[in-house]
């Protein structure tokens, strides 16, 4: 292979022309990485629904065209000036959530968000000179960047703040879920909620996130975990996951929340101590935040709703001590956080192997799509060649 | 005065007969105090708004015929069979969030809300019998309990569970306030959010508990304290207060929310880490959450909203690490911490008198109220004769 360092790179990637159309796998060409960025051979990416979210049109910061996908793990393949925390060869996951260690957000110590690049991935362009490094071959038209990630290519440009520097002998087709689904379920119970040992907990939507959040549920000891779909084919899996019980909302006549505080019940009031949401429903993130026990319950969200869909409650579940709050990457702080997952998973210690139900190449990727939307899929992994 | 224990005693108490009309100020029959219960001499009871809100038929909980009235002091007129923990003469603070050290959640460790009494004061009955201690003497008609207390009369009834036994040196006319307002306004603060030293806060409505959250957030060392209310009458006392910008939305063409978040704008992000909405307008409450911090900033709703009126945003907010909760009684435990509470006013740790604009006789109850519907008062406080 000749040496690619400081030139451009033409290669496959899947470019999202506009909302609501199959991608389009064509040729790019990626320039080469600029000071303080680092261009990754991707090896393995999955699709998540955050991906089919944004190409649904939905996302209110969606650009188009644009390469999408940012649940993936691959191989530096050279790194601008500057870069320092990897070198060519070295095995990565990008990183949605950026994290410099610097920035008031960084150094607060009170949040995983990182405000070095978010101005730039929100608008699909990098920091040095605000353009992206997509060049679609055939028009010459740019292609925006997607979530400072863009892994639908076979090779990518990212931020040095974005990527996160794994063990070489973790397998890269199966840490790219760490990326983003597996990481966010596992740490919206622990870094977030931070469950304890005996507490009793409801999950709704029975993902990758949904099912992350049981298995760390069931890791910490929870005594009650309630996993909630209206899918009864993802139910048996739940149970396997560490699930106590698995309901579907469309079994009972009155809301679940009413449902699972009646399940709960003890000395006259029931409810959870914690509850996830990992759909993107606002009708469900109610629901969640209700079958909180009160006094103490508290309902994280995860899921992200559509633009304009709002969630609402009257304020007096709030006032009786229920907690609203979210997560984002599940409290992670990526770069430093992503390495120890992945030690983590090499030690066994939760499931990241059992997500993924298909494996494929880049170009299947409106297959995956298909699959996801059809609700037949947990990941679609695509290897590199 | 003739001994009254095991006797009925009749008394003046002000009557709300039905929803948004004068209260009647006649004389009721007071039961004597049965098994578990405390017979109370009301010295001195403020008007608060929760009873404006419930004689305005706004409470979906609300009786009628009741006898209004939640923040008082009085002294213990008589006990009955096996009450322990206070004795006749004792000075008293009513709470209407009981406190029993036993139920479950009071046992828990994580909530001040106590699941002793509360099925039968919701229903303004007493437990042990599921009656109400009031009777009308003119017409012979049962009058309702409210919240447990019921201080709107010369005497009252309680369960023991809601009687917070107090230092006889305090003044009584002063430390009522603790029975509600003031107190909820400094837990909120200490206890709910638990604000440290250099934390920036807004505090949305100016009243008793709006001011009392400002005072216990100059207290902690909050480096920044804004201020919010429509009505520039209160803006001074604000300041004076410890406020160190005191705002009014109605001089701004956008929402507040946005005011704020550029007021406290540090490296291009801005908000406040705490908020608190001391209103009970479910407008102001999404002002509140969306003017915090992303990343880590908590809102915390004090006020209670109008039955059936829901607070709502984009669950954006809170997956960017917004934090939406509540607080009642200022996440205090009544019993154990009113006393407390009381000898901290003592050894002046926080404002109390300063809140009482006015001092009546329970014959001018309502105009009381008409003060109060007029924002012309903070607190007024009847004393009895």
């Amino acid at each position: 292979m000749p040496e690619t360092q400081g030139k451009p790179i033409e290669c496959l990637a899947a470019i999202a022309w506009e909302p609501c159309k199959p991608l389009d796998v064509t040729t790019v060409i990626v320039d080469p990485p600029q000071k303080g960025e680092v261009r990754v051979r991707i090896v393995a990416t999955a699709l998540c629904h955050t991906d089919a979210y944004t190409l649904g049109g939905k996302d209110p910061e969606g650009l188009f065209p644009c390469i999408l996908g940012h649940e993936a793990a691959g191989v530096v393949e050279s790194v601008g000036e500057g870069v320092t925390s990897v070198e060519k060869g070295d095995h990565v996951i990008p990183c949605y959530m950026a994290f410099c260690g610097e920035c008031s957000m960084c150094t607060s110590g009170k949040t995983n968000l990182c405000g070095s690049v978010r101005a730039w991935t929100g608008r699909g362009v990098m920091r040095g000179d605000d353009k992206p490094r997509f060049t679609h071959k055939e028009s010459g038209k740019k292609i925006f960047h997607f979530m400072g990630t863009s892994t639908f290519s076979e090779y990518t440009v990212l931020h040095e703040e974005s990527v996160a520097n794994v063990d070489k002998a973790a397998p890269l087709d199966k840490i790219c879920l760490l990326g983003c689904g597996v990481t966010t379920g596992i740490g919206a119970v622990t870094n977030t909620a931070k469950v304890e040992k005996g507490a009793t907990a409801a999950v709704f939507g029975l993902g990758t996130i949904g099912l992350a959040c049981v298995d760390a549920l069931a890791t910490v000891g929870a005594s009650r975990i309630i996993a909630v779909d209206t899918d009864p084919g993802k139910h048996a899996r739940a149970k396997e996951w560490g699930a106590t019980d698995v309901i579907n909302p469309k079994d009972f006549d009155k809301p679940i929340q009413e449902v699972i505080t009646e399940m709960t019940n003890q000395d006259g009031v029931g409810g959870v101590d914690y509850s996830f949401e990992a759909i993107g429903n606002v009708g469900v993130m109610r629901a969640a935040l209700e079958c909180c026990h009160k006094g103490w319950g508290q309902c994280v969200i995860i899921g992200v709703a559509a633009a304009g869909q709002e969630i609402s409650t009257r304020p007096f579940q709030l006032v009786t001590g229920r907690v609203w709050r979210g997560t984002a990457f599940g409290g992670f702080k990526s770069r430093e956080d992503v390495p120890k997952l992945v030690k983590d998973y090499m030690g066994g210690k939760f499931r990241v192997d059992e997500y993924i139900t298909h494996t494929m190449k880049l170009t299947d990727i409106n297959t995956c799509f298909d699959l996801l939307h059809a609700g037949k899929c947990l990941r679609c992994v695509m290897i590199a060649d």
